[in-house]
Formats: structure tokens, C-alpha cells, sequence
């Protein structure tokens, strides 16, 4: 399988996620402004993914000469909320005073770690899931999408299932189809399908009626930005599960890369939450929704406190909040 | 304004509410098969309104003849969850014995009372909340949708806010859009925009979060059935809502006419709860949204346990459990 972002001939190419599940399509994106566009679009997303498109945006940027540190700028700040974006940034700009070279080096140095960072952490995550949960085989409930596509490769969340459906031991994901963009019902189950493992879409107000008739064994999510204490901000919906999960005693697990982690935030009570455009809940494809005009509470991510969450996981294990 | 459902010139006339907001239409019922369809369709919709809508078809089918009573649990047996579509209908039905035109006033006296009912458990509602809640003005957070559109006329929970409002109370409404069929969205957004209530939409997941916020003073519901005990049945989200307010502290309150009452469930373990068609979540307006024969759960309704609800208010006042 391709990489969901990669350099290629003097572009960024990346998956197209708008297009998915009905086309499968790749963007060469060989401006900076066309990197941002794409990030804000999220054409592409996922806080690991946005890390390689930090990097590489920088490596785009010293290519085509200019003012890349103004360029670099603009890339971290396309989206506020996801850390590693502005991580991935720093990481290649710190190599630009020995030239395009080296920065562009350091980026695919950065891709190359992102798909063994996560199939560690998701491996970690893995057996954390087998010892919280007894039954066999697993039913995992995962929100928005932290599969290869929200990642370099492999994926987070996702990643997990594909460890344990390596071993036989997945009956069924129930995806949230994840609204207002619908990543779950799109990404996740298009990655579900692709990968043979059985799946079930679901509203996401349909997660606690889940939980209440013991479908549900294990809530497996990404992260966008984790706090030093162990509070986690993700995709709007997620604190709501984990709320949900703690009624029921299903243990609720996240898994990352390190990169996600943000030990300048002491907790999740400083996290920048994006607010997202009307028209992701007013109209759907262009048909309108709600009454012309309306107004929305549009937040694209809401965070979870530490004391909601089993185990934050990493390539270096359990995170211990320091 | 007009009702929800009627009787005009030999017909149900109802508003079609898969119509709205984009176009107000009158859809006028012939025949009982119409009349199904348009009950299966969600056409009409909401506990109180489909129990006008029992008694109406009992009405039609008297007086075009042939086997009422087979008429009568064809209708009844439309959709399983709301006990008030059988109220409706075994209520006109008992006027059977004295011909089709005792059988049409009674089902007008329903729809006559309907209204008053309504108007009566949110009279009630509004002083719980107000006793509840000391912040003025009210930020009220609803789902789905139980206005006038869900009863004949006025409406259960949106009544509250039609009262609450009447005296200048009412600050903002949060109106969950309610996948998958958007309810919230279409419908309580397009009563609130008539009303000029200050409102805004947002995803079924964004609930929470605001709650976290301090946004939301109050949640507001309708509901589908309420067992002896005051398990509530509604539409799927409402549980993980009540999970959220209970979280919180924010106040939970369901309000409906006490013909959503069925006595004879000791709890809300017994309710039928009805799964409706994967394309409701699989498509939106015909375009495709998952992959190509995704799997589905889509539960229409979730059971709230009466322990996460302040109060169950019907025409009588509080619902106190037997």
C-alpha cells in the first residue's frame, strides 16, 4: 500500500481523503499554498499524517526557495489544533541552514519513522486491550478515523485492530460515522472493508445504546494533541464516548505517537479548539440541510480528561503523565 | 398555524415533514396503505402526532369500509416503539360498534386534546426548569425533534422553550442535528427559526463538549414511550445525552403527554426498539457515503434509565412511578 503522504518528483503527494470511499484519488500538491489549502480542506488530515505534511511542506518550501520561514509559518498554523503539524514543521526546519537537501532528508526520515512509531504503539495498545479485555473474540468501537490514513501508514487506533485481526482475535468495529465529515462512515470503513475486517457503521449517538447492550469490549481512538497530564484532545464526539464508557465500565484507550504529546500544556484545559465552517452541518454535498441562515456550534475536536481514559498509549507504552 | 396532522374533506392531510425545511408541503392521505407509507417514511413522526395519526386512520378506514380491525393493526403495527400510534388506534377503534362518523369524532377529540395536553406538560416543564436552573437567560440543549411537528400542535420538550421564551427566558437552544434522519437539524431548527428563537445546530457528538463548556443549563427531551418505572424511550442519542447531563449535573428532563406512558412495561427493558434501513446512514439524498454494502447498526430509539432523569413531566405534572 502507498503512503497516505509522500514525496515524489519534486510534489507532496497525498491521498485525496475528500474523495474517499467513492474515489480513489491522488493530489501532487506543488505549491505551499496548495499544501495549505489541502490541510484545511483535509483533502489531508490526522495529527500523525499532518506531521509528515509539516516536514515535507517545509521541504517544498526551501525546494522552491523564498522565504521559508515565513512558508513554515503559514503550514504550522493551517490548523491549530493537531501538535505534530507544528512539530513536523520545526523537525525539517531545523535542518535548513545545511540546505534543501538535508531538509527534504529530514522528512522522509520523519515519514520513514511514522509507520514504525505507530505499528509499536498500536502493538503496545494491543496488549494493553488483551489484559483490560476477557472476552474472544474482541468487539472495538472506534470515532473518526486513526487508521493508516490519518497516519504516514498503519495507523494508530486503527493499527491496533489490524494486530488483532492478525491474530483472529477481532468479531467486529463498530464505527461512529463521526459527523459533521463523516471520516468514520468514509475512512474507517473504507480502510474496515479493504483490510477484510468486519464493521459495522452507526450514528454517534448510537455508542452508548451500544455500550448499554454489552456490544461493545474496548473504545479504541486516536489523538490529536495530548496534554502533559494525560488529558487528550480529539475529534468532537470523543469525550462524549469516553463519558459513555466510564458508565459502563468499557475500558476506553488511545494510542498515538510521542509526537502527539504536548508537555508545554500542563493540561487539556489550553488546547486551541478549532471551530470549523457552517457549512459542514448546513448543507450536505451541496444540498442544504437546516433553515437558510442558520447558525452551528461547530468544534472540531473536544478533549477528554485523563481521569475518562484507561491508557494513553505510545511507542514507549503506557504514557505516564511525568 | 396549521396542524401537524388533520382532517379535511374525507382525508388526512399531514405536513410532510421529509419535505422540510426546504419546501412546506400538505401531503393528503387517501388510504390506509397511504397513510402507512407515509408513517414508515417518517412523512409524520413524533410519539403525539402519530397518535392522531392511529386515530385518523381508523377513522378512514371506516368509513371506506372493509375489515377495519385488520385496517387497525396494519396501522398500529407501522412503527413499533411508539405506544401512542396503538393508543390512537385502539381508541377510535373502541368506538367501532356505533359507526364510522363516532369513530371520525373521536379521532378529532384526540387531535383537540392533543394540543392542550401538550401545552399543559410543558406549562409544568417550564416551572421545573425554571426551579432547576438558576442562570437567566436559559441555554437549552435539545434532540431530535418534539415540537409541534412531533405532537398535532404546541409540541412536549420545544413547548417548554415556547413558554420559556414567552417571557423573554430563553438565551440559546443547542439543537443536536439528530442522525441519521437530521430531525434536529430540519425540523426543531426550522420551528425555532419561525419562532424567532435563537438557536444553533450542532453534531450529535458536539453535546458534551458543551456541556464541559458550561453552555447548557438544561436538556430538553420528548419521548417515544416511558415505562412504569420512567425508563424513557427516544430517539437514538438521547441515552448518551443523559449519560453526558448526568456527568455534568445539568438538569435532564423529558417531557411528553401521558399517553406515551405504557403501564404495562415494569421497565424499559421491554421495549421493542426499531432498526431502521442501512441506507439512512450507508447514503445521504441518494449519494453514497460508505463504502459500497457497508453493514449498519441503526437502532431508531435508545432507553434512558429513569436514574439519569430529573424529571418525566406529563399533563398530570411530574411522573411519579407507580
Amino acid at each position: 500500500m502507498r503512503r497516505t503522504i509522500d514525496w515524489a518528483d519534486g510534489a507532496i503527494v497525498v491521498i485525496d481523503q475528500t474523495a474517499l470511499p467513492a474515489e480513489y484519488r491522488l493530489l501532487e500538491l506543488r505549491t505551499v499554498g496548495e499544501l495549505i489549502d489541502a490541510i484545511k480542506r483535509l483533502a489531508v488530515r490526522g495529527a500523525p499524517a499532518l506531521g509528515g505534511a509539516g516536514a515535507l511542506g517545509v521541504a517544498l518550501a526551501a525546494r522552491l526557495g523564498g522565504d521559508v520561514r515565513a512558508d513554515a509559518e503559514l503550514i504550522a498554523g493551517a490548523r491549530p489544533t493537531a501538535v505534530n503539524l507544528r512539530w513536523g514543521v520545526e523537525r525539517a526546519l531545523a535542518k535548513l541552514g545545511q540546505g534543501a537537501d538535508a531538509v527534504l532528508a529530514e522528512a522522509q526520515a520523519l515519514l520513514a519513522e511514522d509507520e514504525e512509531l505507530n505499528k509499536t504503539a498500536s502493538a503496545h495498545a494491543a496488549e494493553i486491550v488483551l489484559a483490560e479485555c476477557p472476552r474472544r473474540p474482541l468487539r472495538l468501537l472506534s470515532h473518526c478515523n486513526a487508521g493508516r490514513l490519518a497516519t504516514v501508514g498503519w495507523g494508530s487506533a486503527l493499527g491496533v485492530v489490524w494486530h488483532l485481526h492478525e491474530r483472529g482475535l477481532v468479531e467486529e468495529v463498530l464505527v461512529g460515522e463521526t459527523r459533521p465529515l463523516l471520516q468514520g462512515a468514509r475512512l474507517t470503513a473504507w480502510e474496515l472493508a479493504q483490510a477484510g475486517v468486519p464493521y459495522r457503521v452507526q450514528p454517534d449517538g448510537a455508542a452508548a445504546a451500544a455500550m448499554a447492550r454489552g456490544m461493545v469490549d474496548c473504545v479504541l481512538v486516536g489523538a490529536d494533541r495530548i496534554a502533559a497530564n494525560g488529558d487528550v484532545a480529539n475529534k468532537i464526539g470523543t469525550y462524549g464516548l469516553a463519558i459513555a464508557a466510564a458508565h459502563h465500565g468499557v475500558p476506553f484507550v488511545v494510542v498515538a505517537p510521542s509526537s502527539t504529546v504536548d508537555r508545554s500544556l500542563a493540561d487539556g484545559t489550553g488546547v486551541t479548539i478549532e471551530e470549523r465552517d457552517a457549512r459542514e452541518l448546513t448543507e450536505y454535498a451541496g444540498i442544504g440541510i437546516t433553515p437558510p441562515g442558520a447558525d452551528v456550534f461547530n468544534p472540531a475536536f473536544d478533549v477528554t480528561p485523563a481521569a475518562l481514559i484507561t491508557a494513553v498509549v505510545t511507542e514507549h507504552g503506557r504514557y505516564e503523565p511525568s
